[in-house]
């Protein structure tokens, strides 16, 4: 029987940067990550397989990083684990003894069983394995006309890729708007534009009733009745943590299917950790459990997870989790951070607006200039930023993590708005006009 | 006698922002601004006149901004300021009775007096008006040979962008490198050797003894003996608080030259205000008074006088002023925030530092990718961040300024190894290797 010191169940984000972060905070103790798939996808880098790379073999997480930490690689299945003997089994037989055991077994994409024909051929959910991938991507080259069902992130990335490779594209979304729990609707309104500009047709406030065809897919039936032809269908309805493992585990589990876990990633089983998409998230402005399964939240976590798993010593500086969000339709960025207007208001929060619209360089007459429009919501009587969207040329996608860490260190109004920056003509706006000081001020006026 | 509630000398950032914060803190005054030129440069845009725009009229800070806020504009020359009546004195024989006044004259290149040949024809310094660049522009589209003298951003700028035209270019540096202020030698090494690359011939360490010419500049001798054919003369020796009319209206100057203000930039006498290059700066760090002189930094001041001139309304959230710089050079992003490890050694801090290189694109393979290199430094017992340096694509122009918010609220290294950020392929760096957060996980490592 093999006996590690601590083993890691998942080779994604969550898996890869507990080992690594594990080594460098115990450099002594043996590590073992064990994994189902051959090599690892990028997994926010699965849509441009599709557009732009043109491969699988160009999205693989290199497994440099496990060989550097000195991380022993096992790839197979962990079909149980055992608590009371802190072991594991896999399918390949082999049982593992742990001392600690790290969880990291992410997500799964919703399967809407509930839509008849959802299992015909040419209906893909996106699965995150190279091999299946590659088959997909046979399919998306040979297919005409392609129905996406979901309007969240990974639907409209992949209705953008798939338009780069001019096939007729439909994106149906059940809400008012796209990407509706990342931005309010003057933002989702302008992506949505620039991709229908772009020839995807967009359907929005509409629900998909049957999948139609005989073996394979021909055609999405909304409850409208409205028909669109398909010979491709790609399911993006979002994902739920992968949990199978640890409930049969007895691991504890919240009421959202995800495994309950402390603020240092611990489960209910001292000896047990969870991080990534897997694990639950704490609302930072509410305390509520909410779903954000993203590989950036996965990687925050699996430091906190590395660094404690042996004893605290990374002690957690933020309540919770954040939503963070950054995404390139058509050359244009779009990011997200903290709470949208709509949840705000949901939530009951009294607060207030500023805007501010600029070039994203000075002057504005340089090449690759482009417009610059954000929106940062504070508190109305604290002034503590809340949320702030952003959408503009690639500068947008790090601007907006200004702005993560102002939220995340419960940073005011006043102090947004004199903060001092770098900036330079050719990669950010003017100083006199500087994003975030700008519609700081401008918030500070209405809270006047 | 015109009579006005504010008057602002000066209409680059430090008058222009002053103005459009006064009046939207005290939408009821009057409020005049008096300038030298028809129109205003983008100060930091400049040198892209040369290679990139070819045109000053693209370079012009629009009035719209004025006009948008009602601010009287006059072009005209304050010759005195008489402080006891209140009243200033113009070329044209005006005089303006003002009731709060800000003085945002900016600064003045400086002029090497001790070497001879200095003011031979075609030796130009960089002075901020467009009827001089146009000429200056006529001149570099002619020269074939040009010579730099002074390796900071002016400099190093107008050498990419004159080198862009494909003349020859030397750049001349007192020091052991370019932009030895703003970065250590990896982070100077680097752009220097891509400067080589490019053909710029960089002679570091090397002193100008004489401009030799008979009416215009034909060569220009180093100290070494070194002789180098030059037709056209580029001086980037640096500027200086640009005060006459201060010091002689009796405003209490510093012993390094520049206006003497409090923390909202009040001088001594208290219906006085000054702010940008002509005042001074006190050290975020130290207390001391460090030449900071940057648009950036004079936005930021022009805010904190616009809202207080009249009542003290928004209190200043730092003890001082920090560095905070990018520039772009051959399409890499150079960006620095806070002290250098070469001044943290000269203060005396005991320091880190944790350094990081990945991909700004994840995965690497996706077009426009480059290698990012960040290097951070931390106060080794209190964790805090003193100053940090990257270089790599755009992106870096805002990742710098999630570091100059770091800094400016003292946060830690525990705190910058997990906060959560938003990341995307097309845009950032993977999560798992996120710049900021593997820096400081480095430098917490090297803390134990």
């Amino acid at each position: 029987m093999k006996k590690t010191n601590l083993l890691i169940i998942g080779g994604s984000a969550a898996g890869l940067l507990t080992a690594t972060t594990a080594r460098k905070t115990y450099p002594d103790i043996n590590i073992t990550l064990i994994r189902e798939t051959p090599n690892v996808m990028v997994p926010c880098g699965i849509p441009y397989i599709f557009g732009t790379l043109h491969s699988t073999d160009k999205n693989v997480i290199p497994d440099a990083m496990l060989k550097d930490a000195n991380i022993d690689l096992i790839v197979d299945s962990v079909l149980s684990i055992d608590r009371a003997n802190k072991t594991v089994t896999t399918k390949e037989n082999e049982t593992i003894q742990y001392e600690k055991l790290m969880i990291g077994t992410g997500s799964l994409p919703t399967i809407p069983t509930f839509i008849p024909g959802h299992d015909l051929d040419n209906v893909y959910p996106i699965i995150k394995d190279s091999r299946y991938l590659d088959k997909l991507l046979e399919k998306v080259e040979a297919a005409q006309n392609v129905a996406i069902i979901g309007g969240g992130f990974i639907g409209v990335e992949f209705a953008e890729q798939i338009r780069l490779l001019n096939k007729n594209v439909t994106l149906i979304e059940l809400g008012e708007s796209c990407l509706w729990q990342a931005y309010d609707k003057k933002y989702s309104d302008e992506i949505e534009s620039m991709m229908t500009e772009q020839g995807i047709e967009i359907l929005t406030n509409n629900k998909v009733s049957k999948i139609n065809g005989s073996t394979a897919v021909e055609e999405v039936e909304l409850e409208s009745g409205k028909k669109i032809i398909a010979d491709l269908v790609i399911l993006a309805l979002g994902v739920a943590p992968n949990v199978d493992l640890a409930r049969h585990a007895g691991i504890k589990l919240n009421e959202n299917g995800a495994i309950a876990v402390d603020q240092y990633m611990r489960t209910n089983d001292p000896d047990v950790f969870a991080a990534g998409d897997c694990a639950e998230k704490t609302c930072f402005f509410t305390g509520k459990n909410v779903p954000i399964l993203l590989a950036s939240t996965a990687a925050m976590e699996a430091k906190i997870a590395g660094y404690n798993l042996f004893d605290l010593n990374l002690v957690r500086t933020t309540p919770g989790t954040i939503s963070a969000f950054s995404t390139k339709v058509f050359g244009r960025t779009f990011a997200a951070a903290g709470i949208t207007e709509a949840t705000a208001q949901i939530e009951g929060f009294n607060y207030v607006v500023g805007e501010f619209t600029t070039m994203d360089h000075h002057p504005g007459s340089l090449p690759g200039t482009q417009a610059l429009h954000i929106k940062l919501i504070f508190s109305k009587a604290s002034g503590i930023i809340l949320g702030a969207q952003i959408s503009g040329g690639d500068s947008t996608g790090e601007m907006i993590n200004i702005l993560s860490l102002a939220i995340q260190k419960g940073l005011t109004a006043t102090e947004l708005n004199t903060f001092q920056v770098a900036t330079h003509p050719l990669i950010s706006a003017s100083p006199i006009a500087y994003p975030i000081n700008s519609a700081s001020m401008n918030a500070m006026i209405a809270m006047k």
